[in-house]
């Protein structure tokens, strides 16, 4: 057993008795300095098991209780040091993203919402494109998903059928439109028994943690949606926490799972707020290892502020707002769905390639994090690519298969220049943008230190009053981020077609600077020895970044 | 004399004493129906000119008396119809413009602040540029200009030197970079004495103003602006008005001209928010013919609800607002400076051609007008290529010269699509867009009306907030225009990538759908006899818009 590993202990046992799900047996770890008391589960088969997610290495010893046992069971079990390459859970650090044992890390994460509900030729064509991809972070769903383009039902459910789901088939004619919400408000829908898990299902999806693992991958888990036609969109509150209960129970000691609670949760018109409060404050309370948490928008954002949310988790085109965040919430800034690259009718899936591409430029110079996803329109020659399997209605940001847009490649890039700074960004805007979220005795402040010329603008956005400055910003807004200690400093230059650029460099140490093609993947070293403000040769082209390293 | 000319009427006279400005001289004409009160002006060479701008064809009588003639002087003439292709000064016509005789003028405009101050080799060159180009309006001071890339003084200033200005040479080194405006506020430079009008300077630039009349060109006349080294930004506000008041006299018969009190008001910090008032008020009061009439800012937008103005004249980038300003104003809505298409290291000019078309579409799309500029950068190769004369750092949106962007051969496929529907566009937004700018209680009005499946969304919409709404439609809106009797619509698909997509008609009468390639350039018929909710077949490709016409 090793560090940033599940460890996993089981005994065998009858079956319990009534609730399968919910049952009683509990083990305390402790390695001597700390105390991890944990819940077990029954995994079907007369099997019970508890899962430890140790951090570090060492002696560590436990002791199981519950009526399911015979009696409480003790044992004294050694940790090793973590295998190579494994750097443990994903933990929030100001605003930005750790591992356990200190590493940055940096999400790049792509949408394959419900990839694990999928044929297994589908599954395995999937991990095969993720294992070429630049994504070490998924968003997908517990549940399966119902939407256009996602009419399939998935082999297994979490759970076995109540009386009144029995047999119910939840078909849907192929390539007919379907509302991709129920507008149920009533949280009485029962076709579902939590209390007796599918414990093929859980197996199978648990395997697909262990594949995303194996691929350093990060898998969001997406514990509600609303697209939902077999009804665990409309499950009674207590049945939620019933379902919560046994998937943290599982799913708490896999190193690589974070907490969305849901996919746009205020599409779920089932759920209250006290209803999603409740269910954050659940999970919260039973995951023993502390994974990342956060709830995800449609339209109102979640309340990001709030002590269990590790995370901003916002589906939104607002790229300028990154700094504003980082500021507000004092959290890392996840733009988890920023629209998908795509060619469907839908709004939201079809962004070109530049877009998307734009969209990581964005949020990643700012020092935030952007989320990918792909919709490319099923019956177009692209989309007929999409998979070897033979399926059709194949796309990427539902069911996985292949990726062909064109904004991987570039993403990779992007991955590759961050993963070299010395240190995560910070949104630092240039121009106007510094004024962005500022109110007018702020800006007031720093007029007072601004050169004459400047002094008009500045002036002139106090004049405007905060509505229309802030509408004027969100338009004007240039892109640029550094690191705290100013050893790096990233500018994006967007879609402007600039043939020079002014940076502002700090005065004190000199920078080396990298002309960077974020389209045509190319980085050049084209000056050295510069600092304060500094005039850059630009090809007059768009979608450049100009990256200054202190020498 | 031609309905829609100027008509002039001319005295010779021994040149005043004093004022050469603002001499007593005033005509009153009239068809028998209406009276216009027209103040005249001295022209150099002991000679009086009044100018009047006949409107109807008809006979007219006018008396002229004033202390600088011998004695009253009357007459009677003849106005014949206008000529074939004159169709009288542009007025607004709630939110849209026409001519006086009726006809719709579609606003396509560019800007080149110091046409008239350039050499006679450039100026010919501009006026060939402009006759090739699709621009119907024309951004110009009637100050020299100086910035970056503009150093040049002009041949003629509109006025003598005062004993102050005696002996500057206003010279500025070429190539240095040069603050855009000084933050002299105290309104008392006093280089010129704007009581002797240099009638060079006059003749010239009533030459240029009929030049562009003759291409069909407007002429949007820029009355102040910050960008000056010869103090005429700083005049005393009596020096401002007396300026105004010749001016008004000698260009306001002319057909094709209006007026901008400002190019950036707001930059202008030698005047006060009354000045404005002010020197608004004297302008309306003092043009006979009632020219359209505006200011333009640069951060914090003019009133423009105030009754002397006749449209809105917005420096932005925030085109989805085309519509709320509509609402709002009630008037023509223009965005006369959208940045500008070029290479430049100012972030006001380095839009790529894709850019600056996108712009016009956004903003034609929804019933408003836009303003082109183009700024490449001197001394790169495109730049070269921008002048015929052999002057350096030709620049068109100040200068002039030659056209080498991209946009301009759009914007006149724009313009052949506009000038070839039934009647003027009003901002008609798609999708959620139409929320924009709404109440919540306009919403909850509205939701009451809407499809089940996408009531979850309206309600998300009223649930975020005025606020984060505002900020949320702003990066989602929909580009959508329709004329106001349905006649036609017009979708702007703008940078999505469809490979279909879904637009709404109105279910009674049907139409014809074309298919528009905005950036190739190509138009397509796909669809006749359609109506209601259509599916569009589309290439999966920006930039395309559907034109529906009514059958």
């Amino acid at each position: 057993m090793r560090q940033y590993e599940m460890a996993e202990f089981e005994w065998n046992a009858p079956a319990p008795k009534g609730s399968e799900a919910q049952i009683d047996l509990c083990a305390v770890f402790t390695d001597g300095e700390k105390e991890w008391t944990v819940k077990g589960f029954y995994a079907g088969n007369d099997t019970y098991k508890v899962r430890f997610l140790p951090e570090r290495p060492g002696r560590y010893s436990f002791t199981a209780t519950g009526s399911v046992l015979d009696g409480p069971i003790s044992g004294i079990f050694t940790i090793e040091p973590a295998a190579e390459g494994k750097h443990g859970p994903v933990r929030a650090d100001g605003i930005h993203l750790r591992h356990a044992d200190g590493t940055w890390f940096y999400s790049f994460g792509t949408t394959v919402y419900a990839l694990a509900h999928q044929s297994e030729a589908l599954m395995a064509e999937t991990f095969d494109t993720l294992s070429h991809s630049p994504f070490n972070k998924v968003r997908l769903c517990v549940f399966p998903k119902h939407y256009n383009y996602n009419h399939n039902n998935p082999k297994y459910y979490a759970f076995k059928r109540s009386k009144a789901g029995e047999g119910l088939t939840f078909e849907v004619e192929e390539g007919s439109q379907v509302a991709p919400m129920s507008e149920v408000t009533d949280a009485s829908v029962n076709n579902w028994d939590v209390h007796h898990p599918c414990y093929e299902f859980w197996d199978a999806f648990e395997n697909k943690l262990k594949k995303l693992a194996a691929l350093g991958i990060e898998a969001d888990l997406i514990l509600f949606h609303p697209y939902d036609r077999w009804g665990f969109a409309t499950m009674p509150q207590q049945d939620n926490l019933v379902y919560l209960d046994y998937l943290l129970r599982r799913l708490s000691a896999f190193p690589n799972v974070w907490w969305s609670l849901a996919n746009e949760y205020d599409l779920c018109r089932a759920k209250s707020l006290e209803d999603w409060n409740e269910i954050e404050e659940f999970v919260a309370a039973n995951d023993p290892f502390h994974h990342l948490l956060s709830n995800h928008n449609c339209l109102k954002p979640w309340d990001w502020s709030r002590p269990n949310v590790t995370h901003v988790s916002w589906q939104s085109k607002q790229m300028y707002r990154v700094g504003e965040l980082q500021q507000k919430f004092k959290k890392p800034v996840l733009f988890d769905e920023c629209r998908y690259e795509g060619t469907v009718p839908e709004s939201c899936g079809n962004l070109s390639c530049r877009q998307m591409t734009q969209h990581f430029w964005h949020v990643t110079t700012c020092g935030g994090y952007c989320t990918h996803g792909e919709t490319f329109f099923p019956g177009t020659k692209e989309a007929e690519l999409n998979t070897a399997t033979g399926e059709s209605e194949v796309v990427w940001w539902a069911r996985g298969g292949r990726l062909h847009g064109e904004s991987p490649a570039r993403i990779a890039f992007l991955r590759s220049v961050i993963e070299n700074l010395p240190g995560p960004l910070e949104a630092a805007p240039a121009g106007l943008g510094a004024m962005a979220g500022k109110s007018d005795d702020e800006i007031r402040a720093f007029l007072a230190g601004v050169p004459d010329g400047y002094r008009t603008f500045i002036q002139g956005l106090i004049d405007m009053g905060p509505a229309e400055r802030d509408k004027f910003l969100s338009v004007e807004f240039e892109f640029a981020g550094k690191t705290a200690d100013d050893s790096a400093f990233l500018f994006y230059k967007d879609s402007q077609c600039c043939s020079a650029a002014d940076i502002m460099l700090p005065q004190d140490g000199t920078y080396r600077i990298e002309l960077l093609d974020t389209w045509e993947m190319t980085r050049e070293t084209v000056m050295s020895g510069v600092s304060g403000m500094t005039r850059v040769i630009m090809p007059g082209k768009p979608y450049m970044a100009i990256l200054a390293i202190r020498e």
